[in-house]
């Protein structure tokens, strides 16, 4: 493929290769089309690859003991999802992660990654900087949790990813602010 | 300082340097000596580095708006600490770092951290897969919270972090396992 429509440049679009170095890391990455509805990881599972999503609305979540959703992360275009600590730590996955609006996503195994990494570190810079900012988001998501009104959440959440907001359900939201769907309503009812 | 006894070796220490460079690196690390009681950082301000503990114990650690403590994290040797969410993205920090016992810790400013990862590969490696670890494990925590009951988390923790324990204090590790010190006594009283 081309240097200017190549997944290579797409995801790491700050970083110049030639076009050999193009075709190597193309295909290091594997294509897959998702509909709305399919299943990408199931908990319970070994997870061994990190998802680029270039277009379409993918989440993750957990269903703890009572059957209860809790939202991890919602990924929209130029987004990673995973089960990041079944990834990280060889453990068995203990989210799900589905299709909530037909995608079209590319695969990369840890043992490619790790190859990546290590033929080209610029591309381990890209992502080292990408994991900082995951981990310094989600602490602050959760400390947010602690501390601010549902309301403060829902409008800045509304305000930080209006396109996720279009592509999910009410309960989807809801379960990403560890609220109940009707808290979310009336919080919505009296936003303008 | 030589090879063997340098800061950097201790560090870094599945990764070959040569002296220049042992030298090189143990120059942007500084060391302090902290007091039991010290604020290494305070909330509200802006954190502009990351901390290595060669002796000592450390926490930090959230207040919510009703003055209620919530641990993120404590660190003894061979681990390091911050406020993550502002050394990454530049707000203020939310979370205070304070010294349980008296400690050794060495700083690394994130210049002189960019300044090691373009130097040494193996540095931004040894880096990232440190992250990949913490991210991991601060995401399978906060599930557990949502699932697990609090003895069973207890009993985790204990097992997995026993010189922690001889460390802290009780509502310390309360303020971990989310739980009052009240159902902490009760958990322990209960367990063996």
């Amino acid at each position: 493929m081309d240097i200017e429509n190549s997944i290579t440049s797409t995801i790491f679009r700050d970083i110049s290769f030639s076009q050999k170095e193009i075709d190597f890391i193309d295909r290091l990455l594997k294509k897959i089309i998702l509909n709305k509805g399919d299943v990408l990881i199931d908990s319970d599972t070994y997870v061994n690859h990190q998802y680029y999503i270039l277009s379409g609305c993918l989440r993750s979540y957990f269903i703890d003991n009572s059957g209860k959703e809790h939202t991890i992360q919602f990924a929209i275009n130029d987004w990673w999802i995973s089960d990041y600590t079944s990834l990280f730590t060889s453990d068995k996955s203990i989210l799900r992660v589905e299709c909530l609006k037909d995608a079209v996503i590319y695969k990369l195994s840890r043992e490619n990654a790790e190859v990546l990494y290590s033929n080209f570190p610029n591309i381990e810079t890209f992502i080292r900087k990408k994991l900082e900012k995951a981990f310094a988001s989600f602490q602050k998501r959760i400390l947010d949790n602690l501390s601010k009104p549902a309301k403060d959440r829902y409008l800045q959440f509304v305000n930080k990813y209006p396109t996720i907001v279009q592509n999910v359900k009410n309960y989807h939201i809801a379960s990403y602010l560890g609220i109940t769907t009707e808290s979310l309503s009336r919080i919505r009812k009296k936003t303008p």
